[in-house]
């Protein structure tokens, strides 16, 4: 089942279901007006969203209207937690190299994540506004998840199932400003802005084969400016999983319905073959090989797209497509 | 005026308007539901909240109620944005010193701020759930406001504008766990579980005199196992105001109606007199006095009350007052 949040000039969105092909959308507010409020109730409403969802794939549904990529908001238009970790070590190691930090001692034991921002996030169409270009504006291509009510202390594999829903994100990073900020020791604050998501978000059945229960296992696509910049399999090189990041969530805490947790920058250690997901790394890349980084960071006009495809060639989630502007 | 969140089995309570003396409430739902809902179009109801505050006042409210602090949530008993500074400098001081860490070199420049979890903060009056006593528990008595729509780039002068709401917060700090989580490199995130804030929160005005547009000039009291711990003046040594931290927030991004921002520990560099706001500062007061630390970590049945009174001794915000409880 494919979900999404259509923009209706409201802060959340109303909650329509989407088709598998990505062609038809319906809105069901009868049983959710938002995403936000299913989650809350997930067991309760999610067997009924199937049964709308099977209506609008066998033709039923009388009041289906066309699915408009531009007219979607992150599938939680704002959320009350999005933390994101930093689960693959290749682009651990390379961006900590960048800003000539060391890795911590026990990167291979406990994970890493940081508390973001969530009050609100940009549509995936989104333009991004840029206030200064030498606050070094990087995309960073990712994959999400979104839980219902995780209590405090869950283990790894109890977490699997408080996965509910998947989707992209482009989790912004201003580098100039983020070497500075972790300079105080209080992690990210003004260097994350609002992040984006994919257009549509879907829960772990519909990637069949491709999701493990803790890890999609397909190429992400990162576009900039129209060129392909890499598909690193989100699959490989992940050293922590989407369960071993939620336990390390809720350690100390429980975690509400509808927390979004990140897996970091998608990147493998062939990055040679398959590219990365951000500026930052190709950066490093080009340092260690010739002295000197040759990719500027993102700059007004430039334009990022970030998708995900199945074995057909199909478009999953939609995709992420976001230009920048001055502010 | 003065508001609140009466708990009622939902994730946002009910709004209340809560009688200046603290022994009245009235529900306004026909103005807002929750809290949250009221700050996303706050200059529409501002006037009516204030009319029925008015009726509440002089006793032709014929619908209010008795107010009673252990049914009142966190007046967002959750938020979409918690954003806490650490702005007092000798509080800031005293706790580096304390896990061996220098001060940023640009602590009298740059703020800090932190990007907090707010999908869920405990009530007022709730337990504290220690997961292992070894965590090293610790309060955190701090100033915390709300804040309407902030566009990106306030300045300071502007940002006073969007100051809705003022409370006290209990900022709960997991002291063993956080001095780990610091060398990381991300912030904190396991070493900061859910906070609490006070069952009232008042707007501006009610402050009088107490408050400038951006500091509150009167004690805060913690209390720790019925002993006063500390009453430093939160108007005192705070080296960035509310405006300051919120312009700081606001730099590379807009903030959302009902984001909250905390002051950072209540610190006064006269600490030998008026005592502290949290055990760290004390254990390192101790240290630097006697070589070790005599105060221990909260512990299970250890209580602590947050409260400020106005120059006649009344209760303005009433009290947060919770007890450590095993998992």
């Amino acid at each position: 089942m494919k979900l999404g949040s259509l923009m209706d000039g409201t802060r959340d969105g109303s909650l329509v279901i989407v088709s598998q092909d990505l062609s038809r959308v319906m809105a069901v507010p009868d049983i959710a007006s938002t995403l936000q409020s299913a989650l809350e109730i997930w067991s309760a409403v999610e067997p009924e969203l199937r049964r709308h969802a099977d209506t609008l794939e066998n033709g039923t549904a009388w009041d289906a209207f066309p699915y408009d990529e531009k007219k979607m908001a992150s599938p939680l238009p704002r959320a009350y937690q999005w933390a994101d970790g930093s689960a693959y070590l290749s682009h651990m190691k390379l961006v900590r190299k960048a800003r000539g930090a060391e890795m911590p001692s026990s990167f291979e034991t406990d994970p890493l994540l940081y508390q973001g921002g969530s009050d609100g996030f940009l549509a995936p169409h989104d333009a991004i506004i840029l206030g200064d270009p030498d606050w070094g504006l990087d995309f960073e291509a990712e994959i999400a998840v979104i839980t219902d009510d995780v209590p405090m202390g869950t283990s790894p594999a109890r977490a699997r199932s408080h996965i509910k829903l998947i989707m992209l994100c482009n989790d912004i990073s201003l580098r100039n400003v983020l070497r500075l900020e972790l300079q105080k020791g209080f992690g990210f604050y003004q260097s994350k802005p609002a992040s984006s998501f994919s257009p549509v978000c879907v829960t772990p059945d519909t990637l069949g084969e491709y999701w493990d229960g803790g890890r999609v296992s397909l190429p992400l696509i990162s576009t900039f400016n129209d060129r392909e910049f890499g598909h690193p399999n989100a699959g490989c090189d992940l050293y922590f999983d989407f369960p071993a990041l939620i336990a390390h969530a809720a350690k100390t805490r429980s975690l509400g319905a509808g927390t979004i947790i990140g897996s970091g920058t998608v990147s493998n250690e062939d990055h040679r073959t398959v590219g990365s997901s951000c500026l930052a790394e190709q950066r490093m890349i080009e340092t260690i090989a010739k002295g000197t980084p040759e990719t500027n960071f993102m700059m007004p006009g430039d334009r990022i797209r970030i998708e995900m495809l199945d074995a057909q060639g199909v478009s999953i989630f939609g995709a992420i497509d976001q230009t920048v502007v001055t502010a």
